[in-house]
């Protein structure tokens, strides 16, 4: 069933509120190396809903990386592997009713198999890529919201649940995450007006600010200094890259490039930033960041990606040199 | 006349209401080495005056850096000494009512002597430094406010002028400076109400934000490559630096090292960062930022400079090593 509202307004649908207010045992997964909008989305509606008298039990097949662990209940993922959760949970509390999908829309970004015979609810604010799902799910997605965060407040407003200060750090992380804190286009007045109201609720924007932004090991900072010092700027494109060398050099791993590609956008120059990871011997893991009206998602898709409109990335494979040329040819199509 | 309100509520003195009702001829001036909050305050203000028939002049010694150019109304700032400014608006408009100093508490903080028969108004939400000026001043000084851009959004909404698209961009950027764009403890519920209402009124986050982080040019990103080059984190307390030379290197300037100070911050394990530039043989400006609860103020008073509780400055004369050895050494008694 197809139930995407087309206007802005952003009001969860009732066949979504009923089926919660109905159901006992639910699965909540988020999308593989998960961010803050899918861990604060997924930790914010799975304490909701044990509000309501709901069992839930989370699953990320990446886990909580380290910098996330402030979040108020990320203790609520589980270390299992998606089989071993499933049979646990349904041993121990019966029939589950429902697995969530949030901040994705399709099992596979969550790195799961739904069984068959299990329905699922899709809430998330990435447009689908290559068609829906089948109809065993109920969808909610919704493209103009700036966070699945926003649309989590919304439908925990609608279950009736009141937001306290636990619910409102992970909401308020998971939207400031996708709006990098309100200076990104889909800030919009009502966002603001949200976070408004989850800082009245106790949250700290320095503490959230400090745990995002400012809470790096020396060893990842000098491997940025590193990344910086490959820059090459040409035609508004810069890449930056990492090598495996690199980070067995300054004793750091992959997770620690988390926000690297942003760095060179500080340039007024540069229009993409392209920053690159060795994730094997001719492997790479690119990250794209845009500004202004240029569109990545297509150029993401072209090599098999996804992402948004100024975010995106995908797995390349090739020589540095090679896949370097390759992506700057497809990316001179929408810098033009 | 002391007028400083004690509550957290920001609510213009009557007094200034009046005394601006009231007026004809105004020069607006603004703190040296002028920022978002100093440069957007004062526009806004000039807008809005204006808007009920007044005469403006605005003044800055140090005039509107390049990258603040895009604040509609810029232009407005005068390039004359303060003496020819003052003298050239009394010939054309007839007597100065008052100069309003904004985002400053002192004359000398903006650079200027007032004549001896002028009235002043201040409108600055730093805290007064060593006793406050004789009283031919009116004073609005109000710590508890975020942003200088705040005071002066409740100033217009009390004089009657209705928010445009101009005004609201001016607002919005001294807001966004002294937030670090809502990231920073003096983020209020009411701070993020406020950017809302100013969202509403046409202004774009991501442009502002692109102006204000994302114009460099490339040699002031090498130049800010070659700066953290130089860290050194001991105790808690990272000083990088910049020399004359790698001025000279990079083809910078002093104006190109705004933030700076910032980026060592992100390490965890830094409580203070200490930016120091060349400008001089042996004179450096030294940039403080903290973390949390470390104060700054006493540091910078007792080196003879000022500023906020997390971010402060001042000057400092002697070589590389005496003045680092002499800062860390003052800084250990508030770090510790």
């Amino acid at each position: 069933m197809n139930i995407t509202s087309p206007s802005t307004v952003i009001s969860p649908p009732k066949e979504i509120i009923e089926f919660l207010k109905n159901s006992k045992n639910l699965i909540l997964a988020t999308h593989i190396n998960p961010e803050g909008d899918a861990l604060g989305s997924t930790i914010a509606l799975s304490i909701s809903l044990e509000r309501l008298g709901k069992n839930t039990i989370l699953y990320n097949r990446d886990g909580v990386p380290y910098f996330y662990r402030f979040l108020p209940g990320h203790e609520r993922f589980s270390n299992s592997d998606f089989k071993t959760l499933t049979r646990d949970f349904q041993e121990l509390r019966g029939p589950v009713d429902a697995v969530i999908l949030l901040d994705c829309n399709t099992p596979e970004r969550a790195g799961i198999e739904i069984p068959p015979d299990t329905t699922y609810i899709i809430i998330d604010h990435h447009e689908p890529v290559g068609g829906l799902p089948e109809n065993r799910a109920l969808e909610w997605i919704e493209p103009s919201a700036p966070a699945t965060g926003v649309m989590v407040y919304y439908l925990i407003k609608a279950l009736g649940v009141e937001i306290d200060y636990e619910i409102a750090v992970n909401l308020y992380t998971a939207i400031a995450i996708d709006t990098g804190t309100f200076r990104y286009s889909n800030t919009t007045p009502e966002t603001l007006k949200l976070a408004s109201e989850l800082l009245s609720l106790g949250v700290k924007p320095e503490e959230i600010s400090e745990a995002l932004y400012d809470s790096w090991s020396i060893n990842r900072f000098k491997l940025l200094i590193e990344c910086l010092n490959t820059l090459e700027l040409t035609d508004g494109i810069a890449i930056t890259y990492v090598t495996e060398e690199l980070f067995k050099k300054t004793g750091t791993s992959q997770e620690d490039t988390e926000n690297f590609s942003n760095f060179p956008k500080i340039i007024k120059d540069v229009k993409v930033s392209v920053f690159l990871r060795q994730i094997g011997r001719d492997k790479w893991k690119a990250s794209l960041r845009s500004k202004g009206d240029i569109d990545l998602r297509e150029v993401a898709w072209s090599f098999g990606g996804g992402g948004h409109r100024n975010a995106a990335g995908f797995i390349i494979e090739g020589s540095l040199e090679e896949i370097k040329k390759k992506i700057k040819d497809r990316l001179k199509l929408v810098t033009k």
